[in-house]
């Protein structure tokens, strides 16, 4: 078993089948040594979704556990992309948007759900650039959706 | 006359003259095989521009539709950028705004008059990643705003 | 002294000490000859922070300095990555994004307090592509967010 695997199984963590785009488009792109990868939201193993207003429905905590169920969701588009997700050279670049009111502030900690995991998985070479934003709604109304860019190998 | 061309042609879509950018900015960026396209918006071939928020100002199928107009303009802006759309080897990604309340949830079918335009044009090589996100304002109050990110020859 | 810096210097600026992130990310990352940045805000060389919303909590004019203040935030991470802003080819790429009400439709003002600071830098180098969007909140409460993309040699 390679390293990464080795990561994930450590932290309990099996990835679901990849999540299926929601209409006339793919989850992931190659170009050259870049992955690009769709918005992923937080979509659990059985289906469900975790939804709403972080800050209002769910408290950032709850916010927290959404940012690194979608993360999930990523990793197995990219393992399902890659064939290994050892062929991950550099996770780049992650987008995150966070479904809150005008009022929130804390899309930081929120997003580290995301941020934390990478790193977890990847070690130095899952250190990103990140950019995280508050919207006002989002697709099915997922409390979170983030999309990555990866240099891979 | 060539495929790409052949297929507007079909569809009964003529390029209209690239957008100008609103401020001190170009509309689309080259850099390696890769082509960066400024955020567009619906703007009609006499001017006029879809505004309002999806969901309170026009339906969805009004969104949907904004979303092809802005399409259109995009690759009026990508033909002026390469010469001929066929020197687009891929669209890699599409990132799609929609001025909506914060109660939408239908971004998805909004994005979809970008993205099946995109296949209905470009095929297999139109196939795209996609992130949707509504957001509460959009400059001149555009319905949607879109960017793209080619793979180019 | 190089150009860039002589430019800077007769803009009357002096870049900050980079902005440190505010979780487990990283303020920039190079693939290839693209550098990306995270998304930064506008702290000023005292640490001050220019929150709220534009077009409520602070006019249009303020709005664009945060936007020009942000800025010059990003040239200290891309000075403090590449050694020298003379290893900047193009810039390539800004997603800026305006903290504002639903009712705001200014944000390209705002974000030429971005555009026109690189170009005034880079010349015909500093032209990019660019987004501007409102966003209903940010993270602090930044005024803005913006993230670049920039092709390095």
């Amino acid at each position: 078993m390679n390293d990464v695997n080795a990561r994930l199984q450590a932290l309990g963590i099996s990835l679901p089948t990849p999540p299926r785009p929601l209409a006339s488009y793919v989850t992931s792109v190659r170009t050259g040594d870049l992955l690009f990868t769709s918005g992923h939201g937080p979509v659990a193993a059985d289906g469900s979704i975790t939804t709403g207003k972080v800050g209002i429905d769910l408290d950032v905590a709850a916010g927290r556990a959404a940012a690194r169920l979608t993360t999930i969701n990523l990793l197995a588009t990219v393992q399902a992309a890659l064939g290994s997700l050892d062929h991950v050279a550099r996770v780049v670049k992650v987008l995150g948007m966070v479904n809150c009111p005008s009022t929130f502030t804390e899309h930081p900690t929120v997003l580290n759900g995301c941020s934390d995991l990478l790193v977890e998985v990847f070690g130095e070479d899952g250190r990103h650039v990140r950019s995280a934003v508050g919207v006002s709604s989002l697709p099915l109304d997922f409390a979170v959706e983030i999309e990555m860019v990866l240099q891979v190998r």
